[in-house]
């Protein structure tokens, strides 16, 4: 047995993280416990200035501009993200890491930089070697932006224990090669946000951290397993943040959160130098993808990092220049006429009225602005989660004992506030059955049934070019991104709406689109149940439960399309804003 | 049991085999056994007109220009080849499927369309899609070109053997993607050819075919797995074939045979709907590749093929259009003063005396043409090499004794003429142990190990901008394609000179060089060895052993670099040949 019981490392770990917080910035009127929405606290509980608010309520795209033009400097900006972030963790718990002073200080040397060197293009910092002016990008052109990382997201000398206690102490060598690429592009670092233990968990929980709260609805989840970026930007205490995405773990705290949310293809973001689950498992691998409260902050964190060629950083990273000419949708038609397939229901679990309303409007909203759309009918996704599950399961529960085993912390089986309880009088829980292992090769054999099933998907989704009528196969597909808004904590049970594209390595973007209305999204007469995970996701639904929850969906394009898949995404959120504005005159 | 005897399905197909060589192509003055060196066959058996002889010595893009100016129709062109490759079988047994009449009717229909149409850019053969004017290659730019393929790729009808006795009698239901592919494109396929039984052997022999040998002395081994295409284009009985490399498949049968072949990055030549072996094996992936009697014909295939988009019928395929600027390296500083670094020794296998000789022309020929060249140092390499035997040996054998079973054929454990001889005798040859096979969480570790190898390669590269004196590191790495040219059937035990950059995913390029000469070429005294493989290497080598052997190199870019490995290797080439040129002079 370790000399230190687990317990007592946690314990040591939380005061050093409350010691972090600057005691100006502590909330002495906190709301209490039963306020559930606490969205607006951050602009109403006084800490923050008129300017403050005003900084923190701008999309990327403003911040950027007014960093460059000086109205606004790397300090001014970075002390108003760092408050509010602060903020927005002590209503939803939803940072692990918190280095503010050393981000103030770094904001610092580029405001300094700046006003020596004026707004021009000059070597970059880090140890970037770039080969011929025309691969140099802007520099800095990130201008001194705060951004947020998920914890397992290696920066020099601070922690990433991925809510392992085992792991409390690590301290980073060296930089993960994505850090160093926003590093050198002048982004200021200056929290990590909460995950669940092992990241396999759709929401967010853990011992050395706790569990973090949906901020329209502290009754629900903020999703996972980047369920703290979700909560920290929603609140806006960042800009921009970074997520990794193996089932829905950046897409599903988006859409719960309300914010906008990207999964890349497989090495499109470089990954290098963060720590991970399941490592070694080369099959559905894990991607990181940003977080923002707009589609410009999107773009610019998947344009600056890939100008920074990271193929020559992680060997994993694809060699595929940000492309104008896909951006431009030049292989859609330019973007004219786009025909979108709407995924209405997996046929495995029917979505909530919240979802289907959704997916309603946008689908409105894409006529109204000169679009196509068509029904985009389910090609065995049951049989598609199932290898995902199988192959990710294959080895998880030794990966999980070997890394829990150095403090003999409890491996988590369950993310219902129940069993945290349970957790917290013995060790040893055991609500979910762990996956056996398997042998390598029945993992070849799976692995083979996951390739094929993703050929048939290729061909079907090529196929689809004699039902659009424009020439082309569905330029994208509109999706929810899970049967229901944001659940109860311990209810979100199936992320299959987002892992789909994860087995498929599709990019994908949540898009907020509206919020739960009590009066439109009414509880509908039972359907024909596909099977009891049908029913039992039926019987949930209640628009009270789900009160002031975020409604969204994901635009699918196809592999490596991230350029179609932002400028899709930009037509279909134009065109849902352009819809709500008509319907409010 | 079977009801049928492995060794009778094997002699009826032999008799297919057999039946579909045209009586008129028989060879009646075959060259005796003991003949080593067949390559003037071809040109001296009194078969092929002068005509003939013209077409088939013909690189492919002098074939191409002359079939585009209608001097040689694909009629001509596909007889000729038809005829040498049918020779070329008969002296070093490198054929598997046979169908040059279909081969013929093909070439028919091409020489009509191209009469009727002009040799314009019209609608594409198939059922590709093309989406933009802007994204129409050159229509059939391959003109009728007969292109040879290894056995395992799909073609319609045909059977893909693969030398498992069990899986004669498959005919392939439909087209592999590439197939399809190169037949829009205008390509003419006419044979397939020979490989080991699983494939997994860097020589060419199977129950089902027999063994391939090298043209330029038969007492070698044509090496393998795709050594039958080896073997079939230095005899020019192809102008262009495909094979596939795991571990050196196409260059090792390039660099034995004196020809030119690539290894392109995973993902960049679509592979679907080929057989293989240890499908499902994620990690170290088998690529598709060209081998050729000019670098020309290995870009017109590169070029050709991604022209067509494989991304949008294979969903391992990488969106990545062919880059006309990475060929003209702009990223290598337009290729005026490249540096390449010589790996001149592993630190496991010394090379013999041949090997070293082509790498000392190759830097001279570089210098001289005012290129830099350095020493490469190999980094962890004899690590690299266990953790790719780890990964594949996993599954292996039970792969292997699946596939098997059917037919009750015995699983190869050798490459030797004696091993041969014992399987006629008994059906349970042990000589090489089958590695045991490892649970789905130890491959995770083993292949995590491998990336952390591949992060320190890569950073070990980027690292070399200090030693260069370009301002960027090495452009590329030129490297042994194995420590020996050609070995004795039998005597082709290491393959890790190749495999190193298969486990990188660096694409590499051979090249011919030299032969091996008898005066040159001498034994040298001993050298402290790195161990005892290393010693039993050394004793092998003889000249008169591996006398009139192909010598070759490898050029090795970095991933997904194939438009910059093309031209280097163009600049490596050039300047071998004006080197030689000179020294004749």
């Amino acid at each position: 047995m370790p000399e230190t019981s687990w317990r007592e490392i946690v314990a040591e770990k939380r005061l050093r993280q409350q010691a972090t917080i600057p005691k100006d910035w502590v909330l002495l009127n906190l709301p209490p416990k039963e306020q559930l929405d606490v969205s607006n606290v951050p602009e109403t509980c006084g800490l923050l200035s008129t300017k403050e608010i005003e900084i923190t309520n701008s999309p990327v795209e403003v911040l950027l501009g007014n960093m460059a033009n000086s109205v606004w400097s790397s300090v001014e900006v970075t002390t108003a993200f760092s408050k509010r972030a602060i903020i927005a963790h002590q209503l939803t718990n939803c940072l692990t890491e918190i280095f503010i002073e050393r981000g103030r200080k770094r904001a610092e040397e580029l405001d300094e930089h700046l006003k020596k060197t004026g707004n021009v293009v000059g070597p970059l910092h880090g140890k970037s070697v770039c080969y011929t002016n025309t691969l140099l990008p802007n520099n800095r052109q990130y201008k001194g932006l705060p951004m947020s990382l998920k914890d397992q997201i290696n920066i020099k000398d601070i922690e990433s224990t991925m809510g392992y206690v085992s792991w409390i102490g690590l301290y980073a060598k060296k930089n993960s090669v994505l850090a160093d690429i926003l590093e050198s592009l002048g982004a200021v670092l200056y929290v990590k946000t909460n995950i669940p233990q092992t990241l396999m968990w759709p929401e967010t929980f853990n011992h050395v951290f706790g569990r973090t709260s949906n901020p329209f609805n502290r009754s629900l989840t903020s999703g996972g397993s980047s369920g703290g970026e979700g909560a920290l930007i929603a609140l806006k205490g960042s800009p921009l943040g970074v997520g990794s995405d193996i089932g829905g773990s950046v897409r599903i705290p988006g859409a719960f959160n309300g914010v906008y949310g990207l999964r890349p293809s497989y090495g499109r973001i470089p990954y290098a130098g963060c720590v991970n689950s399941l490592e070694g498992q080369d099959s559905i691998l894990s991607v990181l993808g940003p977080l923002s409260n707009s589609i410009g902050g999107i773009k610019s964190f998947v344009k600056g990092v890939v100008s920074q060629q990271p193929w020559l950083k992680d060997p994993l990273a694809v060699r595929k220049r940000w492309s104008e000419e896909e951006y431009q949708l030049i292989e859609h038609g330019s973007g004219e006429q786009l025909c979108f397939g709407i995924l209405w229901d997996d046929e495995v679990i029917k979505p909530h009225p919240p979802i289907f309303r959704a997916l309603q409007e946008t689908k409105k909203a894409l006529i109204e602005a000169g679009h196509k759309v068509i029904d985009w009918k389910p090609l065995k996704h049951g049989e598609i989660y199932t290898v995902a599950r199988d192959i990710w399961g294959a080895g998880a529960t030794e990966d999980y004992n070997v890394t829990s085993a150095p403090t003999g912390e409890p491996v988590i089986m369950s993310m219902s506030p129940e069993a945290e309880k349970i957790v917290a009088n013995a060790d040893t829980p055991s609500f979910r059955r762990p996956p056996d292992g398997i042998s390598a090769y029945e993992l070849w054999q799976v692995q083979k049934k996951k390739r094929d099933l993703r050929q048939e998907y290729v061909d079907y989704w090529q196929a689809s070019v004699e039902l659009t009528g424009t020439g082309r196969p569905v330029d994208a597909v509109i999706s929810p991104s899970a049967p229901f808004v944001a659940p109860p904590h311990g209810l979100n049970t199936y992320a299959n709406y987002t892992m789909i594209w994860n087995v498929l390595d599709y990019p994908a973007l949540v898009i907020p689109v509206s919020k739960v209305d009590q009066t439109l999204d009414t509880k509908q007469s039972a359907h024909t149940f596909y099977g009891t995970e049908d029913q039992a996701n039926y019987d949930l639904y209640e628009p009270e439960t789900f009160k002031n929850a975020p409604i969204s969906i994901q635009v699918v394009a196809r592999t490596l399309e991230e350029e179609a898949v932002i400028a899709m995404s930009e037509i279909v959120d134009k065109a849902l804003k352009e819809r709500e504005y008509a319907s409010r005159l």
